[in-house]
């Protein structure tokens, strides 16, 4: 007896995971340069038509990659301290930004190529700042920050710099550089660097 | 009387001048993808074959405009405080980030396109960097901050949260960052987040 047939949306499924690997092979190899529809195409088995189709072009392949990024169930570290976390964070991105093949750090450069990657990039970092929010309440309720400060300036003081020095300076990784970057920002933080001014109706 | 000729050094130095323009004038008005050579010798009004033999290629020009660019008399703001100092270079920043034409938005795009542009980058900001360190200097003598704290640490904790916005999330600009990051830099740094350990001699 011949295995049932896949249900349609089973197979867009499967079509769409072949095509976004493609993708991430393919930037990985040759980054934006040697990304094309057709290569893409070939490396993931799927009718050209249908890339085209579905995708439209190398943009709208790098956004839905993006997109595809963000449809996971991470959470941000939980180590006990706002240090502590900010600091797990900062070396999950260094580790990111220099791994290899260097995936993220090829699709922040097609970000300066496509409009559609730099917004879909967007996208997924404003995501990951709101699941970042817990880190800040967290330590609000330990005590260890005001209430009322800003999750979103904080964790951007806190990962800024790692991705000023790794990718707009490219200096070699410093490995002491995620925990002093989560330090200072903790600093500032606890110093009420990003306490919101209160409300109106506060006062 | 005819003018006298003038020196060969003039000469050059007028070349140079005049391709530098005409390099900036095509980038601000088509990116790094109408930025070719013929283009910028037509434009400049210099041979193919000066701009080829002297430049090599647009990675060549774009580097030569980032060290034309640090040959200047820059000096940091002297406000008289240090979240005075820092704000002052944001704001300098940010305008320069914003402005119209996009020149310095589309240096940082190039960068990610040529490594010869990506070094010139990186040689200017590391300069401007260390002529920043009077500002750090002069806020431990006014007793605002620990001796012995880290200039360029302390530099790229209170610029990049501005970069991080405009160059990769893209977000609009908004008035109250380039205070609001130096503010936060310069409480981390009263906090001593940038203080270098003591050398083994002074322990």
């Amino acid at each position: 007896m011949p295995p049932p047939r896949r249900r349609p949306g089973g197979r867009t499924a499967r079509t769409r995971a072949q095509v976004l690997d493609a993708v991430l092979a393919e930037l990985g190899e040759h980054g934006y340069d040697g990304l094309t529809m057709e290569a893409v195409a070939a490396r993931a088995g799927v009718h050209r038509a249908t890339v085209y189709r579905r995708w439209e072009d190398v943009g709208g392949l790098l956004a839905d990659v993006l997109d595809a990024a963000g449809d996971d169930a991470w959470r941000p570290p939980d180590t006990g301290s706002l240090t502590g976390d900010l600091a797990a964070l900062n070396h999950e991105i260094q580790d990111a930004l220099t791994a290899q093949p260097p995936i993220m750090a090829a699709l922040i450069a097609a970000s300066f190529r496509s409009e559609k990657a730099a917004h879909a990039q967007r996208r997924l970092w404003e995501d990951r700042y709101a699941r970042c929010e817990i880190v800040v309440s967290r330590a609000v309720r330990r005590g260890e920050l005001p209430p009322h400060t800003d999750a979103r300036r904080l964790l951007i003081a806190s990962t800024a710099p790692l991705y000023h020095e790794l990718v707009l300076l490219r200096t070699p990784p410093d490995p002491h550089l995620p925990d002093d970057a989560a330090r200072t920002a903790a600093l500032a933080a606890a110093a009420g660097a990003f306490a919101e001014p209160p409300s109106a109706s506060g006062t």
